[in-house]
């Protein structure tokens, strides 16, 4: 049997990371693997009382850039010893839709908090733990707004962003997926569904 | 003029912060110094929220330390950027109901953070900025919680903590004050309002 595996899928907003976690669900499911799916911000109560704060749009003043890091990692630290440690101590795979890489991606790359600024409160949050595997869905910032106008009416706080504010984010991801090579996966996001899943099956296999 | 100063009141739960505070804020108005009241966790519409998401009390799942601590310090990067920064920056006085020592206190000595985790965030948060006077309200903690049982039939998630905790913020609240006499004054919180008083007026009048 393979030793428990923390898997975490990124990638902005319209990149298809719901429909992707429903793949990853019914693939693990069928390879008989015992798992968690999760994501961030959120994943425990209070996690999730601290995703309210983060996405609330109609403040009357602008949250400053390091407020919006420290309760990512507020509600990362939550989750942490809630949820990811414990599944992953009881032999399951954890899925993670979004994980630390996004905070460098949407925090360093969007609101341009220097990524050793990241560095630090990672580490101090979540001392040498890294995700085995960094499945990254990506697409050009464009396509990925078009998708999502599509599919909702409502944005919150961080979707109602402007298009370069998202190209920053996705040069971030890639920037970070090409640094380590070894962890990182990249999935062309702009083809066909079945192209996708064909590719999240491959490294899943992998 | 003197130039704008950042004062710090601090003690815990029944030491008389509020009280202390009507009395600073008649003393600043009578001396005719311009300032600003305050207060953490919270004095901005975001923290304030944030404030909210740390005192609710009927969590089903325990709030992890380090989540408390970035919770606090969200707040405070947030209550720095919109409201003391710019106040000083006008000119004006800060006089602040709890600040950094209160994470040292209950987040170090009440929940058992190391000290040196704690300088790290504040470093990363405040830079070199620290309250340039911090008035330290002590008692000991079994009376401060009996004059807070008379006066409310509510608690908060923090103050439902036993005396035992609450003895460890007062050490370590004292710690810091004999550590650096400079900038720390104590005051005999379990005197008379009118000493308590007196020992304020003299503090600020320096």
């Amino acid at each position: 049997m393979n030793p428990p595996r923390f898997i975490t899928l990124e990638g902005i907003e319209g990149a298809g990371k719901s429909t992707a976690i429903q793949f990853i669900q019914s693939w693990m499911q069928q390879a008989n693997i015992p798992h968690l799916l999760t994501r961030e911000p959120g994943g425990t109560e209070i996690a999730e009382a601290i995703r309210s704060v983060l996405l609330l749009k109609n403040y009357q003043e602008k949250m400053a850039a390091d407020t919006e890091l420290l309760l990512m990692f507020a509600s990362r630290a939550q989750h942490l010893a809630h949820v990811i440690m414990p599944a992953l101590q009881r032999g399951e795979w954890v899925i993670c839709d979004r994980f630390t890489d996004a905070t460098y991606a949407y925090q360093g790359g969007g609101r341009g908090i220097p990524y050793d600024r990241i560095a630090q409160i990672e580490t101090w949050v979540q001392g040498p733990m890294r995700p085995d595997r960094v499945i990254l869905l990506d697409l050009p910032a464009a396509i990925g707004m078009e998708r999502v106008k599509k599919r909702q009416l409502q944005s919150d706080r961080i979707e109602q962003e402007k298009i370069s504010f998202f190209e920053r984010v996705r040069e971030a991801y890639l920037g970070r997926a090409q640094a380590d090579p070894e962890r990182y996966r990249v999935i062309d996001a702009s083809q066909s569904l079945e192209k996708v899943q064909l590719g999240i099956a491959d490294i899943l296999a992998q």
